[in-house]
């Protein structure tokens, strides 16, 4: 590397520059209010921690996702966290236990080995809340809601919101009696969208010819609320671990008709995302032009098991620097006063003057004896100068 | 590890939970604010960079203190970074060049792969500010007002300021022809304060004795404002560049004088700190009680070099959790509103009472059909119910 390029960046990772950060920072604070106003308390878990912690029942996506580096003072293996969502349930599960219902949020930097879609970050800001201890629908309703409130603070408008279930294939895996692998290999057929593939497939490797006949209508099953209808028919008869998620998603459906008629939903009833750890609902939200899911989340029950305390979960995330730049929270650029060199016999009430401006909220740039006066042009729309016997904000030429 | 210890932590390494979370919340957006109102510009450097980049002329301890992975894209080695410092001086140099002053300023995780003292953390939360550009006293102290003036958001009244200059020493050395390993050995028994072994090595290793006379009399050159004095005498007919660092610390004594009279200035004319790259001015922060420096910072002139744009920089940071457990700045612990679960004919009624009471900035947690009541009761001190015809706040028994 020559001293030339040293200023390069590794693929996928970025810096943020004034401009940019100003309105990160910004959505950041209006977010995590509106998580604390909705009684989501705030934790700050670590970066690093051993994998057995972070990738413990976690899937292999997570694992191949996580940095893992030597930790020199226990031998031990130590991973930096590719996903914060599994580190809350370590919260809940054992440093901060509540009885019944425990709402965390949180906003913090994670790394990924490779970014998870083309073109996409490995050092998202991952922000999200998650809701612990309570296994109705009501509890996913409130973080579906509270991750459309969330693209609304952002300024994203035309959001498309993808509802699934995983109970739906599972269920129907199991009932086929398949194995781990044959699991999922059809399930990657099913993501596929491989209609024809799913039948042959479903034809060649299972006997029972009604689950064979569910198997190959889910492909189809996608699409706004007709699909819901249609499933109704086709998988009638199905385990009733499916025609239970088919009636959550109906009653999810509803509660966001009521409350969010503007969101456009979309079903696929095959689908299986994240890091293989949701038990329950899944959701993803989208908005046109940008291909990967501006906020994603689903039940997660189970989790805490690993850290000795089993815990209904779900809850939802995203990245906090896509959001900004996919929204429209423009914070507006606000000017800045000059203020001369503090010297001389007027030194403490020049200091006294910008004090009070800065309290205001005022940006205030002293003028330091070897700074370019140039450049302090650019932000300064006003000055302080003494007149008659005070100091006094005026506008620069 | 077995299931019951999966929630240990690394050495070094920890959580914060929502009590403390929302303190390091409050506190980290008060003293962004603070550093916009001074004119310093946010930025938000990655996580990991190139080595080639993190590392270049940077001394071996920040090299030892950054922990490498892998890159699987480029196969070149990443530093997960441990010091924001340096890659301010990347974005100043590079991607965000000023003409005249530039001020920046940031928060974000570093990692260490050891503590950087005992019982330190290996995870700080870095929060500083840095002026590049300017080259003149007034920019050191600014810097040194601006990291004062933290402390005191911070709530941390009773504050000691150390204050030394690296070219008192290197001035010194210089005169007295030393190799770079006899200048490690003699800086390391000056950094203990070692007075008889400093007076023995210099007897026996350097000739000249005037230049010997002025090195065996650092050791005693520390303490409050008399030191400047005792040195002015002992050091007199010093090299230039000693002289001027005198000079220096005597201007800026008297800058502190004049604004922070409360502060308690400590001289130490060997110091030597911080990870090398330091080239003139060093400052450290510290309270009773607490054996780290609070805060910490200097003028380390050129650093930008490497990235071709040598610039002239000062700048300030500390460890926001640190600042946060040793402050006083706490935030009452507020209510929150109990509302009922959302649904019947008064849904819509109810959803816009929460939304209006979430606006005013309440919180309210509403009620979820499987959620454990009692633990409601210990947040919530007031409760959302219907009246007559409509919805009003009651305190809770």
């Amino acid at each position: 590397m020559t001293q030339a390029d040293r200023w390069m960046l590794p693929d996928g990772i970025a810096e943020i520059l004034p401009a940019g950060a100003v309105q990160v920072e910004t959505l950041r604070r209006r977010l995590l209010d509106l998580y604390h106003c909705w009684g989501y308390e705030l934790v700050i878990p670590p970066m690093l921690e051993f994998t057995e912690s972070l990738l413990v029942g976690m899937g292999r996506d997570l694992d191949l996702s996580t940095f893992k580096v030597t930790d020199q003072i226990s031998g031990r293996t130590l991973g930096i966290r590719a996903d914060i969502t599994p580190q809350t349930a370590r919260i809940d599960a054992h440093s901060f236990p509540r009885a019944g219902a425990n709402r965390l949020c949180y906003a913090g930097q994670v790394l990924h080995t490779r970014p998870r879609t083309a073109m996409g970050s490995r050092a998202p800001i991952q922000i999200g809340a998650e809701l612990f201890g309570v296994d109705s629908l009501s509890g996913d309703i409130e973080v579906i809601f509270l991750m459309l409130e969330s693209l609304q603070v952002a300024g994203i408008e035309d959001i498309y919101l993808d509802l699934g279930h995983v109970a739906i294939y599972r269920s129907l895996a199991e009932a086929a009696g398949l194995g781990d692998s044959e699991r999922e290999e059809l399930s990657a057929l099913l993501q596929n969208k491989a209609s024809a593939d799913v039948y042959s497939w479903v034809s060649e490797n299972i006997s029972d010819s009604q689950v064979s006949g569910w198997l190959q209508a889910l492909p189809s099953l996608a699409g706004g609320l007709d699909c819901l209808e249609r499933a109704a028919t086709q998988l009638a008869g199905a385990p009733q671990a499916l025609l239970d998620a088919l009636s959550d998603l109906q009653q999810v459906a509803e509660a966001l008709g009521q409350r969010y008629p503007a969101v456009t939903l979309f079903f696929d009833l095959s689908e299986e995302r994240g890091y293989d750890y949701e038990t329950g609902l899944v959701f993803a939200a989208y908005t046109p032009g940008h291909g990967q899911a501006l906020a994603n989340g689903g039940r997660y029950n189970g989790i805490g098991a690993v850290f000795g305390r089993d815990r209904p979960a779900t809850g939802f995330s995203s990245d906090l620097v896509a959001l900004n730049t996919l929204g429209t929270s423009a914070t507006p650029a606000e000017g800045a006063i000059l203020a001369p060199e503090v010297s001389g016999p007027q030194g403490a009430g020049l200091w006294r003057a910008i004090d009070e401006l800065r309290e205001r909220g005022e940006v205030v740039i002293a003028t330091l004896s070897d700074s370019a006066e140039s450049d302090l042009h650019s932000r300064c729309d006003r000055e302080l100068v003494f007149e008659g016997d005070s100091w006094v904000v005026k506008p620069r030429d």
